[in-house]
């Protein structure tokens, strides 16, 4: 592919037009939205209004008139559109990793007897630590089985209560097959526990067509939600009047506001609040999902499958260095929309690119990772960004040492 | 007193200075800080640095950059000179629901073989539902026993793995002794758990002179950390070694970045962490601590005690009312910087105040409530305070239609 090739592709790009909705900074080729998604340019309007007016004038008055009380399930119903859930089975509420322990529980519940959570080795690190906690505050109650990916279908068995598993992988960018692997562990009578983390927001995903039973998700990657945005739960519907968060809060009770010495859950998705809702990031969030909302999924994913195809293709066909290998799949409908090379260099190399304006990441031990977000980047600078990673693969160009000291947070 | 020695008292306030660091509007008397703090003027600018900056300008790099990374520990170490803890004893992380059932889990795992938590029947709801959703989970592990406060100390036992308080109840305003309770906690081999929600900010707290174990507290009250600001926790250093919170995230780890597939507990405070920090939020309650850090929590204190004191006098002189009744002690060193008036119109009274410039707020079934935070309010302005709800209770002026709609959050 040529320049012009990609110009071309860019000209005809019918989500083009949303790259003008964010701020990013001059000079930088932001491959890293998977990671941290930029700021969308209404956030910093919404986040004036929330500050200075709503709480700055408004005051405690705003839980009513800026109905922030209402703000979880409000954006965890646009987030429903996103994710082929319905109203009121998506709740904005508290971290990816605490959503996971109280669906994980849930799920046992759901299921007494059985008393093992599977999920795949080399998940998500939080996935499963979420499960560990849980299965050793249970003691023999629950136990994390973790299994190859390639032996996982054949693992779920009449003693498993849940299959957990992130829907792309945050290093190879598998994707799994989102309504196969549920049928199969419903087969088994398991219910199905989706991680979205690199979903949401990148790839087309309808959870209720897959008649997945809960799930969870990050809002700060593909849905730029803002550093540290909280994270959302989906449980389907058929399940809420069945499960009881293991946290339960005075925002989960069915009437908070009559400070009952007695917990009685909500029976709806409010069941799965627990503290007070954090509505300066529920604030950022909401611009950028509703960002989100003005892209059609399909597209979204369609044009981030090129993207990456774009730069695995030109990085190959110029990089003629052996140790660069490509992890996960090739092809695009078993993958998400981030590119992971393993090199020894795997550090340095996203440091080099860097340095040249090209902000990836890199995930231990050895990957230079670079994402593709469909809603901000053009053909044309991923065209330029696979050429700059080709350029500094043929000439050593990580080879210097201020590209080897590692940062807190790599 | 006269209005003149209300002014008076101003006068020679040597927090008067501060009010001008807080952004309230004109014409409003805001009694309600004790709910949600207002804003400090210095977090517009706090916000703007971290969205438009450290997010647009730095993306992801700004964990490292900004330090993110480092947020929860950094403004732990400032919550924790207001509180009596040392450097590395409290993190911001999570809501006060969730930090609650961390510590109450880790409770329970220090005092193997006991199996009651106990705690004050019409505690704050939340602090009542994480332990029995808790105490759910384990089965018969573990269970919640609430008793009324004057049969607290006798209750306590060699079952007893944990006390659980809030050391300023949110109706009544009564406190705790810290230290006369810790002690009789310990005299019985049990934790004692402090939820200082009510306190910090408010009253001078100091957890290790008091040989407290564990603690947890909201920032959105006195410490003006915004609506929803994430929530702190407190595990003296002699406990830290010991403790695995139950909520294993991958920020709890001792080494998150590794990615590992197996929980290995940061040793320290950080294992209390579980999810990604909330950078917003952060950045917004950091901005209230260095305020908050620039009063003497003694000073803190006295005013605030002597502004609740001038508020139950005035309107008590005035009020012929038989029916208005202060809940909770008068004593100073009894109590709370909120007062409490229960009245059978207790709504409509807080929504007539509201009617005329004074945000109260009201607690079911039947107490207006008013916070006298010391940073920002001024004698007279709680003269004047007074002087109107006694003016109202004089000629019923709660007794109309429109003071009567309840809102969704009261």
């Amino acid at each position: 592919m040529t320049r012009d090739d990609a110009l071309a592709l860019d000209a005809a790009d019918p989500l083009a037009g949303l790259r003008a909705a964010f701020a990013l900074p001059d000079g930088v080729t932001y491959l890293d939205g998977n990671s941290l998604g930029p700021p969308p340019v209404a956030v910093h309007e919404a986040m004036a209004e929330v500050t200075r007016r709503q709480w700055g004038e408004g005051l405690v008055r705003s839980w009513n008139t800026a109905d922030w009380i209402g703000a979880p399930l409000r954006v965890g119903d646009k987030i429903a559109r996103l994710i082929g859930a319905e109203p009121g089975e998506v709740t904005v509420a508290d971290s990816t990793t605490v959503n996971l322990f109280k669906l994980a529980a849930e799920a046992l519940s759901l299921r007494p007897g059985r008393t093992t959570i599977l999920s795949e080795a080399g998940n998500f690190p939080t996935d499963l630590y979420a499960i560990q906690g849980l299965a050793a505050l249970l003691g023999g109650r629950a136990r994390l089985k973790t299994v190859a990916p390639d032996d996982l279908l054949a693992a779920i068995d009449e003693d498993t209560a849940a299959v957990i598993l992130t829907q792309v992988h945050y290093k190879t960018s598998r994707r799994w097959d989102m309504a196969a692997v549920t049928a199969a562990a419903h087969a088994k009578g398991a219910l199905m526990l989706w991680d979205l983390c690199h979903s949401v927001g990148a790839i087309a995903v309808d959870l209720n067509a897959a008649q997945a039973d809960l799930a969870v998700g990050c809002s700060y990657k593909y849905l730029n939600g803002g550093p540290g945005a909280p994270a959302f739960l989906f449980v389907a519907k058929r399940h809420q009047a069945a499960v009881t968060s293991p946290l339960t809060g005075w925002m989960g009770h069915a009437d908070p506001f009559a400070f009952e010495d007695g917990y009685r859950p909500a029976a709806d998705i409010r069941g799965q609040i627990t503290g007070t809702p954090p509505i300066l990031g529920l604030a950022a969030l909401e611009t950028g999902v509703d960002l989100q909302l003005r892209a059609e999924p399909a597209l979204v994913e369609a044009k981030g499958l090129a993207l990456a195809a774009l730069f695995i293709a030109e990085v190959e066909a110029r990089a003629a260095d052996p140790d660069l290998k490509l992890t996960g799949p090739r092809e695009a409908a078993q993958r998400g929309l981030h590119v992971s090379f393993a090199h020894p260099q795997g550090y340095a190399l996203a440091q080099a690119m860097m340095a040249r304006g090209v902000v990836g990441d890199f995930r231990a031990p050895d990957i230079a990772r670079f994402g593709f977000s469909p809603l901000f980047l053009s053909y044309a600078e991923v065209w330029n960004a696979a050429h700059a990673l080709a350029d500094i693969l043929a000439d050593r160009g990580w080879d210097r040492p201020e590209f080897q000291t590692r940062a807190a947070v790599t």
